[in-house]
């Protein structure tokens, strides 16, 4: 099939009362399937099952260096843990502290603390007239949702296929003074599914951002979320970088257990300099005793080591995998010809970023809706939820089985044919 | 023995000669015992770990309404969750929010979302030039922690027999617009284990603050931890009294399970009008997917219902009571007859509060410390740690084995007796 561009307008007519009568098939069907947001599926979620046997009444909970896992304490997580996480996010365990179920509530309560009581001593974010962050775009909607609620302005900064546009970035930040912050997904970046290259970490680490209190916001969700053992990305280590370009208190580093064990259920953690931690543990001191230690010890014993954790990750891999190739097939089948959209083909993380021709994400989005599959909101992966050419979409794969996934992924390439005809039928008669 | 008050300057000197002899006797044995926190025994703990065992690997972790608890969602918490801490907070399951692992975490998010975001559209507090809370004293020292944390001014309300003195607190609250929230722990109070009085409680729920964004933190961190079966403290329930005095909004009410499983492993609740439930799930909406729903449904599973969770604390009860009362045997035998202290008798809770003559509970403190009692800091009790007549110690009975807390009383009651003999002889010589 030929290009819809090069369709003269009764080609485009006909394909459309084609496709037409395929979308009514499928809505006479009443599918419900949901693909909005990046969660694991039941047979991921099994795999982790056997945490809920590594402690029982029989089992001491006591810590290597004598901490009862059950009372109050440990504020900065019990050591297992710290060890645990520190090697799979490559820091020391000494640079850890171990959260509580949720990264993200980690990054609100971090910016929060700024707004209340400022970074390392600087003015707090609620008495500046301004306060700006820098948002990679597309990036993830809960990020932008945080800086949204607080009233901070969001600039994005567009992405390319090695990470943020790093010449805008050292600009802006060097700049203006009134930039504290930049939203990073940098492995298998949230939706792209890309990574940071080698020279875009080192442009992080070696930023000179006119404020002093300027933090880049790691979230590195994603680090050992491979879908294949002999293709992987590799992400420079920001935080010994950083020190090595002697910027050490620049960034902050997130992680979480939440799609490798359960979402809700896992550990989160920060790594960072220990001017930062001094930080993060004053306010914390007055927030919480400690977090839930005997969550920390369960996931300690169930993984035992680096190792089993990793091991774990291939299993989630051999589920995932199959998920993510027959997206990239069916779009390649049903669209690859057809010059209506762009999509990435990321080697681990949690979602394919669909491109369509401008003008089109909401109609496709909306026509999804009404057959039945529920996609991510278009705009949601620019701040404000704004998409300035509405063609981006975010296709998580992970959550139907395979068989409702490739249903799912059909109707999705019927709804993006339809759209894209009839906006190239709209401008040929406009 | 008679009055220290009625001693002549000999017989005081005479009394404290043979009191530093057995003091010295003490700092001999090497002794290190910790009372500072109300932390749970190893035996209270060991009655909780029938936990571990409730969710197995072969355990479909579903809830009632159909939720995974294993995936993401659920941001208010399961509806058994809700169920059972509604039954134990005396509050409809739909007034209730479930949160983490610390009712300490969210009184703190809960001034923090105030500060930077106000109440119920209100002026956030971080824009307004002064904001002041009222302080029950003595009272809870993370309470006064976060107040002092955040800036805000802390005026100190004398606790009575039957709980705040309720005219200072309506005068205050009513005149001045600045003052914005008042701590309570209502039941059991920390540090005295008294329980706020009928009158107390239709006061408060009958208050007319001049500010429309005042709240009451109502702390009922004790409302099950009862000593005795057949003598109670009766609470009347707040929420329901602010409704009836046409004053909805005025309550925040938290609770948790942190004294009654595990002390950070267990869950958090709040209990509120729809009003600010509205407010607490728009902020936390934006802080975080959800909380531990695996730990929620552990806690419904362990417990059965609520009358299961009555039938563990009478297991507490039973560790705990001889330890409060060896406590107040310990201070009638030695302190009885002396007239160098005031002691409570609680009910309930975790701690009993001591009152030395002015000028001593510092002295007793360190004095303790360095016969290897270590004491919750003198002044701990009192808003920016300054005890002003430096005489509050909050006793704290329940970690020590219940040799180690007799052993621990003997040293205390020593310590009182030297302070005290020497304070009086000082009075005596000016």
């Amino acid at each position: 099939m030929k290009p819809y561009s090069e369709m003269t307008a009764d080609e485009l007519k006909e394909e459309l009362a084609g496709l037409k009568k395929q979308y009514h098939k499928i809505q006479a069907l009443g599918i419900h399937l949901d693909m909005s947001r990046g969660k694991p599926s039941q047979d991921q979620l099994d795999l982790s099952m056997g945490m809920m046997d590594v402690l029982s009444s029989t089992d001491d909970l006591t810590c290597e260096d004598g901490t009862d896992c059950r009372n109050y304490g440990a504020l900065s997580g019990i050591s297992e843990a710290r060890q645990l996480l520190g090697d799979m996010m490559e820091n020391n365990p000494k640079d850890i502290i171990i959260y509580g179920n949720s990264s993200l509530n980690v990054m609100f309560d971090t910016i929060s603390r700024a707004w209340t009581h400022g970074i390392m001593g600087n003015t707090p974010w609620c008495r500046l007239p301004e306060v700006k962050f820098l948002c990679p775009v597309p990036g993830y909607d809960r990020h932008f949702k945080i800086t949204e609620y607080f009233g901070i302005e969001m600039i994005p900064v567009p992405m390319t296929p090695t990470g943020p546009d790093m010449d805008m970035v050292e600009n802006l930040v060097s700049s203006d003074a009134a930039i504290k912050g930049i939203w990073c997904v940098p492995k298998y970046s949230n939706p792209q599914g890309i990574s940071y290259s080698d020279e875009t970490v080192r442009r992080f680490a070696r930023l000179k951002p006119a404020a002093n209190d300027f933090r880049i916001f790691w979230d590195n969700a994603y680090g050992v979320h491979h879908l294949y053992d002999d293709r992987q990305d590799y992400l420079i280590e920001i935080l010994a970088e950083c020190k090595r370009a002697g910027n050490p208190d620049l960034v902050y580093k997130f992680s979480s257990t939440s799609k490798i064990t359960f979402p809700g259920s896992g550990i989160a953690a920060v790594a960072t300099s220990p001017n930062n931690m001094d930080d993060f543990l004053t306010h914390l001191r007055h927030q919480t005793i400690g977090h839930d230690k005997v969550n920390q010890l369960r996931h300690v014993r169930f993984f035992g080591d680096i190792h089993g954790l990793i091991e774990h990750m291939r299993k989630h891999a051999d589920i995932i995998r199959p998920k993510f190739e027959a997206v990239e097939e069916i779009l390649e089948r049903d669209l690859g010809e057809l010059q209506v959209g762009t999509w990435t083909k990321p080697l681990g993380g949690y979602f394919i970023m669909f491109d369509s021709l401008p003008g089109c994400a909401k109609d496709i989005v909306a026509r999804a809706k009404k057959a039945g599959l529920v996609l991510t909101n278009a705009g949601a992966t620019w701040p404000y939820g704004k998409d300035p050419n509405d063609s981006n979409i975010r296709i998580a794969p992970t959550y139907p089985s395979l068989e409702e996934l490739i249903r799912a992924m059909e109707i999705f390439t019927v709804c993006v044919r339809i759209s894209s005809a009839e906006k190239l039928l709209q401008e040929k008669s406009a």
